[in-house]
């Protein structure tokens, strides 16, 4: 049986659980501490930093692929030096630990992008090359859900992460929304999208995906479809690979931020595609054929459940929403976490938008809302 | 967190736990023996016929349900006298543990069913009664599968089984084809139908199933969905109950065989209905609402895979079948054993029938197939 080691113990490995079910696959857990949201698949708990325990983990599996990017490179090409099969590679999500790199590589070949710089302290003339104040500054490393990520309107706003190191300048984009493209692409270099999903976020945080989005015109799809193809041939992306996109009032769109593994815009593919993104991620990094990105119903909605997912009140209140379908993350309460996500299937958008969000509303109360997780 | 204890470690628990980890919960396994085909869940190794180890099960537990039937009884019904929760009730199970008091109960209900005796030696009279010869013969007891089933043409066909114990005779019954109701309630009364489908045996096994059964009448419909119901209600099932039927050839439905758990001819639900028959069954035994049972898509097929469910095999040919979605059930190779199913999806059934047989098709050659399978 071919063993898939995911280090990570998060919710998008504990959704690979049920594509690995049904493919036969042996899915092992490299996590982070017991317990994990990924508890269920056979688990090592170890720190992937720390080189020995990640090297025991990856002689225990036939690949080693990720739920999350927060993983030092030079021990994954370690791996790969001692022998290890790692999908993606560490060249490609090298991309997405560094955000001035993958700045400074989709420039390179072409890819369409708000505008940039790097900047290592106040930089007038720098700054002019993003159109100036207000602005977007990004750490280039170690940001994620909007965590490491400021608007600015001034010097003073960014002058603590300059005081640490380079600060990445990006374009405030006039955006008329967010998309994302979700694809897949095996080592022998199959390559395949989902139809684009528009993403809506709410300070920073995905909190509803549309899919697909909406009114996307034919060269749109053509577009998107090419970029995701060229950064996954380019950079040797093996797995899903997520590229969030801005549209702007032109129509035009502009890369935003790449994910190398199942991305929360993914989700509602579960419901709604023939292949969800779990199972394609898996069926890419063994280097299977890739499964249908058909859809199975012409709407999809997926609501993100932030701070705890009340797996308890989902049974009471189930009863309204027997359309929705709930995923818990089987994660303690936190405020403003991703605990859970809620689906729902449809002809039309509004309604399905209505209902997953009424369904989401429903869940809210009280807090912190389950003692007996950690 | 709910703690739901399945008796039973076949793929029917396996695939129970998909569902557990959307909804949140804690899923255990009482299995035969370590490694089941269920193992990813928390599994404690036990015999269900050994009451002290049942009742040290159950401890763990909120709610006891089941994999498969055979558990003894009177091992159940002690379980509940000790305060846990079985669903569905021994009450309900006893109907499918001895099919000559299914069928003396079901006929006490009005349920129309084929002609039927039993016998304990040979009986012309009572052969009469169910058309005589050729008819078919039943152990009231322990049979699966077309085991324990017999087209008889002359009493020494059956006489090994007569001197062993009582003998179920029924009808040989000239059907047009076979359905199957899939249906759902909660102890609370709740119950939901999926739409009839039509299963199609080789040998007395189960090969294919359609979904929905093409050509049902309304009346028809109301009428399974009623003899579903009549027989949830009057014997307090809880979790998914399946009905499998004839139909005539004057379109009239003969109640043939009951299983009170998730049944072979519901696999196809997974892609194709919203809510799967595992999810409804687990949230039925925990008393939550019952999931919508509409479907996603017209069409939905189920091809079993007998013997062994060759998972490398699978990953070479399925580029040949990028829609038809393959379940493992992780089991080594035995001669027809069901080892796996495929689900293929669509608008045709024949183009949907036609595409799973030639995937299963594909499956096929040197066998055993997987040596690294118990």
């Amino acid at each position: 049986m071919v063993r898939v080691g995911v280090v990570g113990g998060g919710q998008l490995a504990r959704m690979m659980i049920p594509a690995s079910i049904n493919l036969g696959i042996d899915l092992r857990v490299f996590a982070e501490s017991k317990g994990s949201s990924a508890h269920l698949a056979e688990s090592t708990v170890g720190d992937s930093a720390n080189m020995a325990e990640l090297l025991a983990f990856a002689g225990t599996v036939d690949v080693v692929t990720f739920d999350h990017e927060h993983v030092p490179l030079e021990n994954l090409r370690e791996l790969e030096k001692q022998g290890t099969r790692v999908f993606p590679p560490p060249e490609a999500l090298a991309l997405t630990h560094d955000k001035s790199l993958m700045r400074a590589e989709l420039a390179h070949i072409g890819i369409p992008q708000p505008l940039w710089t790097v900047i290592a302290h106040k930089n007038d003339e720098e700054l002019a090359r993003v159109g100036g104040f207000p602005c977007v500054a990004k750490l280039p490393i170690g940001g994620y859900d909007g965590k490491g990520v400021r608007e600015i309107h001034s010097w003073d706003e960014v002058q603590d992460w300059l005081e640490a190191g380079p600060v990445l300048l990006e374009e405030l984009v006039n955006f008329k929304r967010e998309l994302s493209q979700l694809s897949a692409r095996r080592p022998s270099g199959d390559f395949l999208t989902w139809p684009l999903v528009e993403t809506r976020q709410e300070g920073g945080v995905c909190s509803v995906v549309i899919s697909p989005a909406a009114g996307i015109t034919e060269r749109q799809t053509a577009e998107a479809h090419d970029i995701a193809q060229r950064i996954a041939t380019q950079f040797s992306v093996v797995g899903v690979l997520a590229v969030e996109m801005f549209e702007d009032f032109d129509g035009r769109v502009l890369v935003n931020e790449l994910a190398m593994r199942p991305h929360n815009s993914g989700h509602v593919l579960t419901e709604q595609s023939v292949t969800s993104q779990f199972e394609q991620h898996l069926r890419a990094v063994i280097d299977m054929p890739l499964g249908s990105t058909a859809l199975r119903e012409p709407v999809g909605v997926m609501a993100n459940i932030f701070g705890g997912a009340p797996v308890e009140k989902w049974f009471g209140v189930s009863g309204l929403f027997p359309e929705v379908k709930f995923h818990s993350y089987q994660k303690g309460y936190r405020p403003g976490r991703k605990a859970g996500h809620l689906v729902v299937t449809g002809e039309s958008v509004t309604d399905s938008v209505l209902l997953a969000e009424q369904a989401r509303d429903a869940l809210k109360g009280e807090e912190p809302w389950d003692k007996h997780h950690g």
